[in-house]
């Protein structure tokens, strides 16, 4: 009996705390639609050194999504903080969107193959980047970005448009367009996208 | 008659070197087209340092398109560079595009009046923002940004979408939306603009 009265006061405990916190939940969303000063709950003036970073399974990396779409609601554009350890890269890949890059410390190589008709991307032309260049990526075209330095960071701004981004990847330079593969979500997007958003976009 | 060979054979000179720079201007502009190590025959790596910086006209303002519409082609987002001295700062302004802000030194405040059914801004919202930190301006919402330090300059990068930007103007927080004044093309962008170009946009 005293365990059913226990049990009774443990259930009515839980329903009442759980009806505190969706009652607060509610409110603090309320607050969080209605207020400017945050948006997903984290205030609207941001730290970029306490935001989330992370590697996401990729060696060398360092990425941190400064405006997002998945998790900061943006529409039009996106914004990261990269930076990749000496002798790390991206994938070979393509996007069918703007991409902007601005370095902000460190050396290393573009490789980029312009849109032709050819079916694989073939040799691509070598940039090298340095701090405070910038560069854009033609929409469509494939390339990498690699921190070819030995011993400095590579650190890049990195904006797109039409987030969240969706990447098809190359094994190499010589692999057919048609067999590249999607990635979508991307690496950090993967943790916050829902199913149900932006399916029809594909 | 001297006079007049002399005159013919000015002429002859001039039309050939008119000849002649208007085929390296087309052999130019066709390997600007071609070519994606070069967009509007600059280089696609830059040295943002080498690019044009002008405060057009906005005392304390130094600005730097590092990837813009109508300079480079852009049609999604758009980067600026831009250094605003101590006591310099923006318009009171609204534009229908996503913004977001990047300080990379500095500290200021970034006055924010949210959008609302009122007939002008009304008082606004202040945020301190210092280096490192980062913020976006949801669309069309009335926003200024001033360096409220007294030593040292205030630096941001700014990503938009929609370029080029089309600005609404305040003279204060309690001016009425409808009075705001339409600055088009932005000061940066007056140079360049075509008048034939976006005017269906507006």
């Amino acid at each position: 009996m005293k365990s059913g009265v226990s049990s009774f006061q443990t259930d009515g405990a839980i329903m009442i705390r759980h009806g505190v916190v969706i009652l607060v939940s509610l409110l603090w969303f309320a607050t969080a639609e209605a207020s400017p000063c945050s948006i997903n709950g984290l205030p609207l003036v941001k730290n970029t050194s306490e935001l989330p970073q992370h590697n996401y399974g990729r060696s060398g990396l360092s990425h941190t999504t400064i405006a997002g779409s998945v998790f900061h609601g943006m529409k039009e554009i996106e914004v990261w903080l990269q930076t990749f350890a000496p002798g790390s890269r991206t994938p070979i890949h393509r996007h069918s969107c703007e991409q902007v890059f601005v370095v902000l410390k460190g050396q290393g190589t573009l490789y980029l193959a312009p849109s032709s008709h050819s079916k694989y991307p073939g040799n691509p032309q070598e940039f090298h980047i340095f701090p405070n260049s910038t560069f854009h990526i033609p929409v469509n075209d494939v390339h990498q970005v690699w921190n070819t330095g030995k011993h400095e960071d590579l650190q890049v701004l990195v904006v797109i448009s039409r987030p969240p981004v969706k990447v098809f990847m190359y094994d190499d330079w010589s692999m057919p367009h048609t067999a590249s593969k999607l990635k979508f979500p991307y690496y950090w997007d993967e943790k916050y996208y829902q199913t149900s958003m932006w399916k029809d976009e594909l």
